[in-house]
């Protein structure tokens, strides 16, 4: 079932290691088919290069296992409640790739600084509160997604697809997998290149309002213009 | 038409991602043929490794598409504009390399440390100031250009081959495409070694003149010395 | 004699160039066989692109050696030690790889500062007090082991499996040599997120006690739940 | 003439772009033959890739071009300068590798903080003064090879086979060329790491002397214990 999905997946996740993203299994994407409500995701500790299309997991939207001889991904609570309070992404992917996870574990959102970030995030990339211990010592992975969805409140996940979880790591959503991953590149090159822009000047205010507009407008919504028309 | 010229860019282009300059499609270069007033350049959001040269696209001085099946390059205005102001240059190169794009967003320009900077820079290379809103908000990216010119107005482009755009990014130029590769590259490695230095000494003063001189004019102009007799 | 074992020492030592954890020959595998008390150990400054299975040397528990032609590594007389201190470990692994030295440099211990370190490490990876003259001059590689072992003297070496010795670089161990150069591996990954993280926020304390627990015992132990059920 | 130096040469000259030391052309590797007072030099300006055996240009030590059609390097007057003062060195490898650079453009000798530092270099990796205009004017070249002589007149350079030129980069030698490289490689290990102790720990002090000592003649000097007896 679902097997052009779980070919999306599975070429979504061999992504992760290409791009850099993850060391050994520190990372898992996953894609949802809208449709009939089911999640295709990675099987916990298995290293990438030996990942196979019949390795994926099916769950439902309740954690039920629909498809798959092993087991899912421990985060895949946490995926299930962002696809459940987020109804227009397609793809997540959690990885702990480096220069993110620096900033997540500093509690510190990353900042609009330039026109890389305004070209793909509306906005500061936020940081989650700390988890309570109740939440910690309860259903950990499920309230990390609650934590992220209380850190959308007020904001568009669909206009910043990413998230830092405190203390932890980076998630990253779009509206397919690849997006997604596309997504935590991006995350990426643009924690890395705020981290040294700080070191420079360690006063830079985010960047002008109107810039932002422009760059992140040029490239999304009714009048991109970036690209080639499809 | 001009299929020496496309040759030369597209190789340019492709340098990019060889040199480690791009991620994704984030950034382009372009050629001029001064006979014709002629521009060939990158069409815009297409991948490094699927651009063929007649993918390149053709355009006047004013921006009026020449040739090409596909849409230039968003930054094209930009490019036109330097064309026109610094005669010159025969390439542009435009990236978010990420040394380099740090100090932009940082909004500082690269003070001159070291004979690897003497080598290929006669002084500091310049940060532009912030656009004003109007700028940004018309026409955006020929603005973006002019801002670039303000900044050279009692400098010689073809002294110092690059500048950094303030909250942006930087871009390079030199007497062809491939030398504007080129300088993008040192550029790249200038702004990584400047962060450094800086971090192990905040007081460091930029080098003394007579160093900087001798550097530059034993690689350029009459007296160099340096390299095989052409 | 030990086939079996050469083989899993060898493979472990020449994952450290692959893992980018050793520069020309700065590094070290050794694993023991538990049953007869002798330990396989890399021979002394052999590069790993020449190292051979039948290159590897044979010691027993007080240093004599069993079989082989080289002389075994100058660390030996450092793994010894820790083999008879820490009867649970089967494999140990010596570099300077690059982040992880910086701390030992540094004399600082790296706190457990996010879920990364917490996966692995049970708290901070501790830095070894300066060693005195007399332990530097006398027999100094086995002082290292000594001062390494008076660290842990409360604390679990199968719960934080990395040491930084003060002034020089890590050790790191496991149940096998694979596992010990896995560690290597990760302390590298931690200790660079870590710097990265103070830089961000000098102010950042420890993880909470909560998450630190819920990550390290989530994949050790009795309730690990991450992975496949072996 | 002097092909087996000339092969040596062109191998160190190969193992700059392989071990990341040089960008472009940016680095030159010499070799002397002793008995002849012949000095065998990379020719100025040539890519890497395109170097071979019989573009080495021969030069005795005075300058004068023995054999070869194309220039030697413009640093050659320093490399002279090097092989007259220091009998002992039979090899010379000049590069902008960017770690070392940005201790050079900091103005900064590196401390020795750690056992990496003290396997190779028996103390302080020194940086020169700055070059006065009368020096910089007139032969600057050499006298950059003077200032070089100048910062030893109280250090062996066996001991210690590598210089910062204040705001310009390191030079290093060794008894071959191969060493030179070899020794250059380790500069930039030691001056990254240095470079990051110091962002974790701003006043540490150079090591214990008793440890410089120890690590330092356990690899050199008729005490040596680390290898293999040749």
């Amino acid at each position: 079932m679902l097997e052009r999905l779980k070919q999306e997946v599975l070429e979504a996740n061999l992504d992760l290691p290409k791009y850099g993203l993850v060391t050994f299994t520190w990372g898992n994407v996953s894609g949802i088919d809208r449709d009939s409500g089911l999640v295709v995701i990675k099987p916990s500790g298995v290293p990438y290069d030996k990942l196979k299309a019949e390795d994926l997991v099916v769950v439902d939207l309740e954690g039920n296992k629909v498809e798959g001889e092993l087991k899912p991904s421990s985060d895949t609570p946490t995926h299930l409640v962002l696809y459940k309070a987020f109804p227009h992404i397609g793809g997540i992917v959690h990885t702990h790739s480096p220069w993110a996870t620096s900033w997540a574990q500093a509690g510190k959102g990353i900042p609009a600084l330039g026109t890389t970030h305004a070209d793909y995030f509306y906005g500061e990339i936020p940081v989650t509160r700390a988890m309570t211990r109740a939440e910690i010592e309860s259903a950990y992975e499920l309230e990390t997604g609650n934590v992220i969805v209380e850190t959308f409140k007020d904001k568009d996940p669909m206009m910043i697809p990413s998230v830092l979880v405190n203390s932890h790591a980076p998630f990253n959503w779009g509206k397919d997998p690849h997006e997604a991953v596309h997504n935590a590149v991006v995350l990426e090159e643009v924690a890395k290149m705020a981290l040294r822009a700080y070191q420079l000047n360690p006063d830079i205010q985010p960047m002008d309002q109107a810039l932002l507009d422009k760059h992140f407008l040029r490239k999304h919504g009714a009048n991109a213009y970036y690209g080639q028309t499809k």
